[in-house]
C-alpha cells in the first residue's frame, strides 16, 4: 500500500536547506508519506507564480496535502490555513491568494480552516519559516487522516484572500490579454485561454498570421510582433515565432528552439493585444 | 518489497511544475513507484547533453524504466519509443538519439517500439508536452509490468535516429578530439576516453606534462595549455590547471578548486588536440 | 513500514548527474531507503557552507544516515569517515570539517571511524568520485544496520578536521561578529546568535534601533547601517532594512521583501559591529 500523498511548492530555492527541513518534519509525523516536489524555485515572493503553478499542476496530481508557501507575509498576521476541495485534497498554506487558483481546478473549496490548534504545530513557532512550524506539521498530521475541523477554527470561504489576477477581455476580432508567467523554456504565458482567444478570432488554423500589440511595462518596451498560430514548435521553424496553445489551454507566445522572454525582451504583466493580420497572406 | 524504480531526466527545469507533474502522473498509475531524479536542468533542447548524462547514469541505477525528455520536436512527426535493453531495463522517450547511448551502456537494445497505443496514454494528448502525455504514462504501465509489445508496434532498432557524436581519432603521438561537455564544476570533459589516450601517447603516469591544442569554435577563441597529467583535482595544486581520468573513464580538463570552463573559456565542440609535451621536463 | 532515512548534501548540482548516481548506488544497495536531499546546491568547494546547512537541517529530519560531500581533497589523503552521534545518527562523508557541526547538533560525536572496508565500497573506487564509490555505499549499508565499526578502523574523535569559524566576540555594548552565509532570499547570517547578541546588548523589543558597522573584505566595501532589531520581516515594511533572530536562532540582516545581500553589496566574511544607535530615538 502506497504512502499519502503530499506535495511541497515553495519560492525557499534549492541551495539552502529549508525545503528539506520541511520534508524532514513531514517524515518525522507521517514517515509513509509520499513526497512530490511540485517546485522550490518559485521567483522570491512571487505569490501569482506560485498560484500559477499550482493551478497547472494540481489536476494531474494524485488526491492528497499540498502544503505551497510562499510567504512574504510570514510572522504578520495573515492567516495560516487549510482548505478541504472537492475532489478530496487539502491545501495548506499562508491565505494571501496563493492557494485558490490550484483548489478551483480540483473542484472549488469545501471547507477552509485557521491552523490555529497548538497541537498540529511544532512546540516553537518561529516568526520567519511557518513552513517548518505550521504548514509541514498540519500537512503530516491532514495525510494521516486528522480531521480538518481538528486543526482549527471554520474560516468562511468568501472571506479567503484572492489574487488580482486581471481577466483577458474578448472583443470582436481582438483580444485584450496580459504576460502572467515566461517559463524556463522563455515560453511567454498570457493570461488568456484557448477559448478566449477563439472567441474574440474565431476558430484559429495552422498558419492562420496574428498580429500581437505589446505595450510597455516598466524597464520593458512595447513592440507589434507578426505571429503564425501553430500546433508545434517544430513547425514554426528554428528560430521563427509561433503563437500556440500550451498544453494546459493556455495562449501562450513561443520562439522553436529558443527563448521568446529573453529575445523578445518580455516580462510579466505587459498587455497585449491579439488579432487577426491583415497584412500578409498567411 | 520497494516499488518498481522509475527515473526522470528532461530539460523541463527546476522552477516549472512540468517533472512535478511527470511524477504526479506516474504515481496516479504506479502509486508504488519509487521515482528518482536524474536531472531536470540539462541545458534546453540540448540532446546530446542528455544523451551523456543518461550513458554516465544508468549503469549506476538498478534495472528500472527510465524516462527522458530532451524532445524539440515535440508534436512533429518524430517517433515517441520505449526500447528494452539487455540488461532488463526500458528507456521511454522520442527517437531523436537521446536514448542509445544510454542503452548501449546496459548492453544494447533488446526490441523497440512505437508508443501509439491510446491505452497507455492519457486521454487528451497535447501538441507541446508529450512527457506528461505520453511517456510518464509509458513509464508507469512499464514498471507495472505490461509488456512493451502492448504498448505499441515493433520498430527495428536500425532505424532508430542516432546522434553524430564525432569520435575520437588516434594518431601515434597525438590525439585528435573535443568538447563534449563542461560540468557545473566547469570540469571540461573531452569525447576521448583513457584508453583512446593512453593509445595514442602511451601509458601515463601523474604528473606527465602534457600540450592541449584547442581550436576556436563559434565565439570561443583557440589556445595551447600546458598542462599534467594528474590522478586527483588537489595533487594539481589550487588554481593550477590538469587533465585526468574522471570516474567514467573519460579525459578531461580541470582547475583544482577551480572551474575550468568559465576561467579558460572554453566550451562545447572546440576541437582539442593532445600529446606529450616536449618543452618541459615534466 | 517506512525504510530507513538517508539523507543527502553535495556541492554536485541539480544539472550533473552525480546526485542521481549517489541515489542509484544506495538504491541499489537499500532499496526501501527513503531519500531526502538536503540540498545539492551547495557553492562548490564551500565546506563551511555545507557545514551551515547540516548543522540548520539535521536537528528536524528522523535519525538516519546523513551522507555529505562537499570534497576539494577528493583523491588525496584526507579521510573519508563515519561518525555515529549521541542522537543516534550516522553520519558519513570527508574528514574536512564538514560534518562536525552538525554532529554537535545532534548530540556530539560518539564514535567515528575510517571508511577503509573494501566490502562496504564500489569494487572499483575512482579518485574523483567517493560520493559514488565510497559514501552511498557506505551509507546504504549503515542504514541496513551493518555496524558502524565493521565499516574501517575506529578514529579519535580529537583528531577530526575542524573547521575554523570564527567566534562572536561579546563586548558590553557591542558585539563583533561575521557574515557566515547569504541565503537564496539573500538574508545575510552573521556568525553569532540571538543569545550573543542580548549578551552584548541586553533585552531586544520590535523597533529598537541598531547600528552596523560592515568592514570591507575582498572585493566588497564596508558600510555603517542603521536597522530596527524586528519580529517579522513584514514589520519592516517592503524595501526597509531589518536585523532579525532567524527560524536557527542565528542574528540576521534582511531588507523585507528585498535582497539584502545584492541590494546592500553584502559578501561572506565581512566582519560586523552591532551595537544600539544612540542617534534616533528609535
Amino acid at each position: 500500500m502506497a504512502g499519502p500523498l503530499i506535495s511541497l511548492l515553495t519560492d525557499f530555492g534549492a541551495r539552502d536547506p529549508s525545503a528539506a527541513i520541511c520534508r524532514g518534519v513531514i517524515w518525522g509525523i507521517a514517515p509513509e508519506a509520499r513526497l512530490l516536489d511540485i517546485s522550490h524555485e518559485v521567483t522570491k515572493y512571487a505569490i501569482r507564480d506560485g498560484a500559477l503553478l499550482l493551478w497547472c499542476a494540481l489536476p494531474y496530481l494524485p488526491i492528497g496535502v499540498h502544503a505551497a508557501v510562499v510567504d512574504p507575509g510570514v510572522g504578520t498576521d495573515r492567516r495560516p490555513i487549510a482548505i478541504r476541495t472537492v475532489r478530496g485534497d487539502h491545501l495548506v498554506g499562508p491565505d494571501n491568494g496563493l492557494l485558490l487558483p490550484g483548489a478551483d481546478r480540483l473542484g472549488g473549496v469545501e471547507a477552509a480552516i485557521e491552523l490555529t490548534n497548538p497541537a498540529f504545530r511544532l512546540p516553537v513557532v518561529s516568526s520567519s519559516f511557518h513552513g517548518r512550524d505550521i504548514f509541514s506539521p498540519a500537512a503530516a498530521h491532514l495525510a494521516l487522516g486528522v480531521p480538518i475541523g481538528d486543526l482549527g477554527p471554520s474560516i468562511e470561504p468568501s472571506t479567503l484572500v484572492t489574487l488580482g489576477i486581471p481577466e483577458p477581455v474578448v472583443d470582436r476580432g481582438r483580444l485584450a490579454t496580459s504576460i502572467v508567467y515566461v517559463d524556463t523554456f522563455g515560453n511567454v504565458k498570457l493570461s488568456a485561454l484557448i477559448e478566449d482567444l477563439e472567441a474574440a478570432l474565431g476558430p484559429l488554423s495552422p498558419g492562420d498570421p496574428l498580429r500581437l500589440e505589446i505595450a510597455s511595462h516598466g524597464q520593458a518596451a512595447g513592440s507589434t510582433l507578426r505571429v503564425p498560430w501553430q500546433d508545434a514548435f517544430g513547425h514554426a521553424g528554428e528560430g521563427q515565432p509561433l503563437l500556440y496553445q500550451d498544453s494546459y489551454g493556455r495562449v501562450c507566445l513561443a520562439i522553436d528552439r529558443g527563448n521568446a522572454g529573453t529575445q523578445l525582451g518580455l516580462v510579466d504583466d505587459q498587455p497585449v493585444l491579439v488579432s487577426r493580420d491583415a497584412t500578409t497572406g498567411g
